[in-house]
């Protein structure tokens, strides 16, 4: 309703989530923080290794670990030439304080990252067999058996992992993906020995009643809803909204980057993940516990911003960075 | 879980979100369109008043008419320099097939908009006495004096009345704005003959468990649900979870700007009002009833950013606008 009127607001107001709890929710949940790895690696400029190894560990200082940090993915260069200084960053990273964890899409990436000293890595699956194809020279059935079978080694060795399943909610190649077939792959994958399976919207195409729907059809097929994880993007908006209607039905435990790092690479100009700032602001006001430190958060995301010359799109960063510079 | 991948998703794919409904929630929304009078009064530059008609036009084009389209505010031009072009708008948009609405802040407003047409009116109280004196030159109580006094004429004019309670989730002043005097408020704005009561989130600070609570204290204190509709900003980006929170409680109407219009006064940077595109995409894919064709909000705020030189902060508008451009 205001132009700004007359007056300015107290320079000592700042601004804080004022927590209302809704009985029918979670007290706690999990924020498994994914910046560095699939943040950064969608971003088109290169973040130097020194860069990333400071951003964990700031990350890991405003409570990061508790939940998880996945700090990178030991991929083929080739693939992924943001992240071909996986074991610099980690040798910079490891050991810390808190759960760290990294991306392995192979036996030759998890043997890099037992080299490296993780204790939970995470395997990959796609649900459609577009994505699979595009992104990890396979099929679905085939991305599902080469994360069972690197699955099965880590925790022959002692590892626990955490399995992504992505597609899940709508490809740009395919659509609509069958939640039916969304909810068998979860099963699959957990019974391969996945202690969590995260549900992708890698596009941010679902909405709340989507979410609830294939989040309960997982459940019916036999995950338990405490090893469920959703990995949302907010490429159209709907991060949040969809956060409050899987914590509704549940799920305790969800993905988020700094800042809102990352793009949609099939949407130029569109954001990528759901930003950390913004998910923990909603769940502080629900009164929900996270162990996470929303100042902190916060600056680190400012930091990074001066490092790289520009800002994540989280709200609650251009907010209270604002009020920060204002004060 | 992409860094973009050897292959690119079909050019003819256009992402639409996937109704799954949510037997909870309500078959049909009214949303409610702000962006060219709440929006364009909180942008800096100066839109020529050609141009706000054109997008008036292009909204009720688009169906922004069956709620409610609020086309400007008949305020002194000293308070609100960016809308003294008030008449001049209303008489290149009115009289319009659909629902027009004008802001009127005080008796001389109302004459002014009766002059100029129109049917709807909407009025405006603070709940706390700092943004009253700061935007109302008024108190709280004062404010709802003088919008009981204007709702009287309006109706004995025959006309009808919107009610907006600025600041019911926080002060950027006094911080926590008591729950049940906003309650106690609403409805005292009700009886005063205002049609609908729209608790204003100005500042953003809301988050779903709060909106959920003042909403049912609103109702206890007896405005009914079906005339209670919710304004809010998106400064922190819980805009869309806050809807879906209201929505479970009975809601039916939700104020929302095309392209997300509007800045926050109190945080530089940060974005304003809840952006129509978001709004549509999440009721839509709940499979709610808008009747607003998304396609064509789009292409309007397409249509404005380049008038305008700089585009809206809605997510959806920028994943879809990229998109169109890509095909």
């Amino acid at each position: 309703m205001s132009s700004g009127g007359p007056g300015k607001p107290g320079a000592l107001w700042k601004p804080v989530p004022r927590p209302v709890r809704d009985p029918d929710l979670p007290t706690a949940v999990r924020v498994y923080e994914v910046g560095p790895r699939d943040g950064l690696q969608a971003e088109t400029d290169v973040v130097p290794a020194a860069t990333k190894a400071e951003l964990c560990r700031r990350l890991l200082a405003a409570g990061a670990g508790r939940a998880g940090l996945e700090v990178t993915s030991f991929v083929p260069p080739s693939w992924i030439p943001q992240l071909a200084d996986a074991a610099e960053v980690s040798a910079a990273v490891l050991p810390a304080a808190g759960r760290t964890v990294a991306l392995v899409p192979n036996a030759r990436g998890l043997s890099d990252a037992l080299d490296a000293g993780y204790d939970d890595v995470a395997v990959v699956v796609s649900a459609t067999d577009s994505f699979a194809a595009a992104n990890l020279n396979s099929t679905a059935r085939g991305s599902l058996v080469t994360a069972a079978t690197v699955t099965a080694e880590a925790r022959s060795a002692g590892r626990s992992v955490r399995g992504y399943l992505s597609m899940s909610f709508g490809d740009p190649w395919e659509g609509d993906v069958d939640a039916s077939r969304v909810a068998t792959m979860a099963a699959e994958l957990h019974a391969a020995g996945c202690a969590t399976v995260a549900l992708g919207d890698t596009v941010g195409l679902g909405t709340p009643g989507q979410v609830a729907d294939v989040v309960r059809r997982t459940v019916d097929a036999g995950v338990p809803v405490t090893a469920l994880a959703l990995h949302l993007h907010d490429t159209y908006g709907q991060g949040l909204a969809n956060v409050l209607a899987a914590l509704r039905v549940g799920v305790t435990e969800f993905d988020a980057a700094v800042g809102g790092l990352g793009r949609c690479p099939y949407a130029a100009g569109a954001t990528g993940n759901l930003a950390t700032e913004d998910l923990v602001w909603m769940l502080h006001g629900l009164g929900i516990d996270t162990g996470l430190d929303l100042t902190a958060l916060v600056r680190t995301s400012v930091w990074l911003a001066a490092e790289r010359g520009r800002s994540g799109p989280s709200r609650v960063l251009a907010a209270l960075s604002s009020q920060e510079a204002q004060s």
